[in-house]
């Protein structure tokens, strides 16, 4: 995944058309797109392929299971096209080392979920987010996870795991600022209906983008 | 869900005719089946519909989202034909509920992982295992997943969400035996390779149903 601009893309729509028009409608404007099962539910898996040909996917499958179906999960993935998977590190360190070590055989990367930013997320990750976020750093994760909306625990975060990556959602229609996310140490910006709901998505794109390496 | 072999098949195959064939060398013996997102990333979303045409079909995804994103896809996977979902606990009580609320509105159910059994278990989901489950009974969750191979873990599961169901993997390959599970508290138990890695699949299923309520 390069970082040119700084910028990756949220694709939440389930219909494959869409899916597809609205990548094509920012290649070279982003530097990865992010999707999620919901996609994979209603479109089938050939998606990872069919958008995997347009831009670098990260596969954001959340997964949370045993060392064994994490392997199957990331390999598939992988060998589908993506060039990240996003997991969760509360299965613990033996989970989370089996999607490194199978992301990186096939020269692919992991990025771990630590805290979530929705308003259960404070019961049972955010107690946790710093113990979670050395379980990635000592598996040898690529980066993690951390909300726009609160630039506080992107610095937190930040604070933990060194130079690996953060990428940082909630950009756009979910309020938080791509400079302010920039600012307080992410690596990578995420947006996604602030993008394609606009009437020239290639425009917001590049404004998002602009504004993310503004924080720099 | 019917309760007359107290016996799930866990499919772990990700070849979707073979998945269908061990499906069907078992149908009768067993009371559902339990499908993971390897088969649907190798298979594809429309082999819950297939094998629901032979079997009630529990879709272990373990799902642990923002509440939006798990309301798509238990919408996503009872409308392919699931009777239920398998949602961690771990993202906390909105996303329970939305998994609950979804679920209901289309006649499924959910049910909650809360320690899982791996090694890796016992770093975060161990030491919250109890206030997971609550969160899973004050949300409404149909059951609970409860390992076979530590029936004390069964019965202290069972005393927290009173008559609620727990369905128990870990019989059989995994070393879980029926008859302590179903002893421990549990309603299900869960087997897969011992039933269908075995030289005649039906008798192996029913072997396992047999001493699973010997245990009742």
């Amino acid at each position: 995944m390069k970082k040119d601009t700084r910028l990756i893309l949220a694709i939440d729509e389930t219909d494959a058309d869409k899916a597809v028009s609205i990548a094509e409608s920012v290649t070279g404007s982003i530097d990865a797109i992010k999707i999620n099962w919901p996609l994979v539910l209603s479109a089938g898996p050939e998606m990872i392929t069919r958008l995997s040909r347009i831009s670098d996917v990260i596969c954001d499958f959340k997964v949370a299971d045993i060392p064994n179906t994490v392997k199957l999960i990331v390999e598939n993935s992988v060998s589908r096209g993506a060039c990240a998977v996003i997991v969760h590190a509360f299965p613990g360190s033996d989970s989370m080392r089996m999607a490194v070590d199978t992301a990186a055989s096939m020269g692919a990367s992991i990025y771990a979920v630590t805290e979530m930013s929705h308003p259960g997320g404070m019961e049972f990750t955010a107690p946790n987010a710093e113990a979670l976020a050395r379980v990635g750093v000592e598996c040898g994760a690529k980066g993690f996870i951390a909300p726009a909306t609160r630039p506080d625990r992107i610095a937190a975060i930040r604070a933990i795991i060194g130079d690996r990556e953060i990428l940082s959602p909630g950009v756009g229609a979910q309020g938080g600022s791509a400079a302010s996310a920039i600012r307080a140490g992410a690596d990578y910006v995420i947006a996604g209906r602030a993008i394609y709901n606009a009437e020239d998505p290639r425009a917001a794109a590049e404004a998002i983008s602009e504004d993310a390496r503004s924080g720099l």
